[in-house]
């Protein structure tokens, strides 16, 4: 290969590769960081720049950068078989290995693993396959999906329209608007003015069983939620919601769709959050991200027996079911999968997860000692902070002040990367973040937040 | 890890794992093959049985199976920085490097590339574009997209509706009915008697005007096709189809996708055939499979300029283009797709298969001598044979006699996998395929075909 000097790879970045989330008012002009390298809890810059990763790459290399364990176990399986298609009567090893895996580790009886490429995939596929789901029951009728406004479930076409989160739909087209519904986000920091949170909660569960009704309760097929809403900005839900509203989903024969492509494999220091933290069986689960530790792409929507009875049941002399990706169940990807879960459970980063955890979040606390901090908010080592301009009246800043990325730019600068969206700030830092690294992204973050508010409240 | 034997693996895969099209009247029963290793032009199963890989996995593993080079180049990655987001102004090496040579392989001015996790996302990327594309002109109208019977075109929700398949629908929904829209495959063993490939080419192209102008030109964004179509069994279109349905969709205004998934990288003996075979330039142009040759997963949506100077510019201040994958421009993928390019550029495979590729098609014509083959056809390493009950009246195998299917089962037993579609049979071997290996495809084929012959036409 020709080698490339680190402004030859500037240059070629900005003419060639369309980044997701671009604001090309800058890019031509600033181009890109380039993360060279990656070890552990940091990455590199082009310069040799050190910065602690504080979201794990996007919310997914939950095992830290660089793992020996994970780089032979994608070696080893590239070398013995890299892929073959799993169509029809067709397997892997390591494909069927980490279906029975999943199945161990899941609750209730989440048992049947269709394998993707990622998040919006397997969302996607959960989806259609709902919708074969009430065709195959006779019920044709029972198509409509009820996500939540703030949430997000991907960027295929169908999983954008069931993302929830305003700001990323400007000068995009709808598709599926007839059977794709919102109804609030559970969104404790934003509740009416003066309401209690259990009141919020009553009001949120009579919200979606005031809107089932009204579709009629024979029409709607599915809700689908994440635990924790992420990319909406860390959206804790009040106690007891999911569980209402999964009792709700019983009461009136839809299924629940938990989207836990952040949420499960240890983020919360939990193999998935739906049953060990919330208190429910949901009958469709959603993985991605932590799955591999975002090693290599792969995604899975994983389907309850009773689910997969009658969709496995055959339809017709020589019928399959035909749907599927090049990629589903790709041996690497897979195996990925395996040493992640192998690595995880030898060094138990769930036990760790949940003692670091919670101390992650009391340090960030100290936060909301800031004039420009609204909240402070999370679970484990997912945790959001929303800035406001005005913290009494939790009035926000202008959109064009792009508050949270000047606390982005201010933390990059001293060495640590957190996401800015909106807002909102949000921190999902590898598994392996010791108290050391905790104390280190508070203390950097208060740094950040000093240094650029006076700014902010100006603007 | 535990260890498994053989049967582990096959009774956890019958309980956990939902193959893609899969068939279960049998499945619970049967139960899987198990590919065990794999080996340049060779797979293995559970039990070291040895097969000649005719499918290239699934049209994907071009470089035939274990590459070293492929692996040290994943695994370099995988160690050196497997992964970090991709989203704004941030970028890696693989990524940015892969994109400039794409832009430096691909014709005209195609030098703009999105990535995904594989050919459907990319489709349904491409759509979403084109609609917000159209947005951006100011041309909220024109949204329509024309595809073909028969195509193929991934298996997200829109994706699977832009295949024209018809086997691919039982059970399932539509979306997005009201912007996707179905003219004839460029079939020409299918076309109608008497007439001349020539005015089947006439009749094509006129249809697609006539729909365009039915639909109203300012309603219309696009047309999408595979330069031959794929899982429609390998339709080859008349000579000189696609540079007409260029030039009609130039004279009305619409953009042209080439969805080169299969055709790309080396299967047609170029990098990609559009302009290399058929002497068109598409306005985007999509690639998965042979991109990375199956190894990680991969897919691209590449841009021209003109398209990618709409979508650049910046919508408001502060606007991003809300799109994207966690897994856009994965470093291992794109690692993966850098070092296919060099393996092919140093083995001469373009070349290779532009030798080797006629020589195979030319082998396979022998099989047209036994009665229930009608038709074989195809173009250097991508071919396909459609078997007929009724050569002369070319009368197909009622679909429950599964005659593809008969084949493929007496072609694994001689030690060869063919793909069964239906009533088509479809080679895609990698291309380093020798001659001898083409022979030993026809021999065993021509066995396969003999032994099965007198039982399909019974049936």
């Amino acid at each position: 290969m020709r080698s490339y000097t680190n402004a030859d790879v500037k240059r070629l970045d900005i003419e060639h590769f369309i980044h997701p989330y671009t604001d090309f008012a800058t890019f031509r002009q600033e181009g890109s960081q380039i993360t060279a390298s990656a070890s552990g809890v940091h990455i590199f810059d082009e310069e040799g720049r050190k910065y602690l990763d504080g979201i794990a790459g996007l919310w997914c290399v939950n095992l830290g950068h660089g793992r020996r364990e994970l780089v032979d176990a994608i070696a080893h399986q590239a070398a013995t078989m890299q892929y073959y298609n799993p169509f029809g009567h067709s397997t892997n090893v390591p494909a069927a290995l980490l279906a029975a895996e999943l199945a161990e580790l899941l609750p209730g009886s989440l048992n049947h693993v269709f394998y993707t490429t990622g998040g919006s995939t397997a969302n996607d596929l959960a989806i259609r396959m709902v919708h074969h789901y009430f065709n195959r029951l006779g019920k044709p009728n029972k198509k409509k999906i009820i996500a939540r406004v703030d949430a997000y479930h991907g960027s295929t076409y169908v999983t954008a329209q069931l993302t929830g989160i305003h700001a990323t739909k400007y000068g995009f087209d709808s598709v599926g608007q007839d059977f794709i519904h919102h109804i609030s986000a559970a969104n404790s920091y934003r509740r009416p003015a003066g309401m209690s949170e259990a009141a919020y909660c009553d009001h949120l569960v009579q919200e979606f069983e005031d809107r089932i009704l009204q579709l009629g309760p024979d029409n709607v097929a599915a809700f689908i939620a994440e635990p924790i809403m992420g990319a909406g900005g860390v959206l804790v839900a009040p106690d007891g919601y999911h569980r209402r509203m999964h009792a709700i989903c019983r009461k009136y024969g839809l299924l629940y769709i938990a989207d836990e492509v952040v949420t499960a494999f240890g983020r919360l220091g939990e193999w998935s959050a739906s049953e060990a933290l919330y208190g429910y069986v949901p009958d469709i689960m959603i993985l991605a991200k932590g799955l591999t530790s975002g090693y290599i792409p792969l995604g899975a929507a994983v389907f309850s027996s009773e689910f997969y009875d009658v969709i496995a049941s055959p339809q017709c002399e020589g019928g399959q079911l035909t749907l599927g990706f090049t990629y589903s169940g790709h041996a690497v990807a897979c195996a990925a999968g395996l040493a992640t879960i192998e690595t995880m459970k030898r060094d138990g980063l769930n036990e760790h997860v949940r003692v670091v955890g919670p101390a992650f979040l009391k340090a960030l606390e100290a936060l909301n000692a800031f004039e420009i901090v609204g909240d402070v908010r999370g679970s484990h080592l997912m945790c959001g902070i929303e800035l406001v301009k005005d913290k009494v009246a939790k009035r926000s800043f202008a959109p064009t002040v792009g508050s949270a990325h000047q606390v982005f730019l201010a933390c990059r600068e001293r060495g640590l990367i957190v996401r800015p969206i909106g807002d909102k700030i949000v921190l999902s830092p590898p598994l392996i973040f010791t108290e050391e690294h905790c104390q280190e992204t508070v203390r950097i973050l208060s740094e950040a937040i000093s240094a650029v508010s006076d700014t902010l409240l100006a603007a």
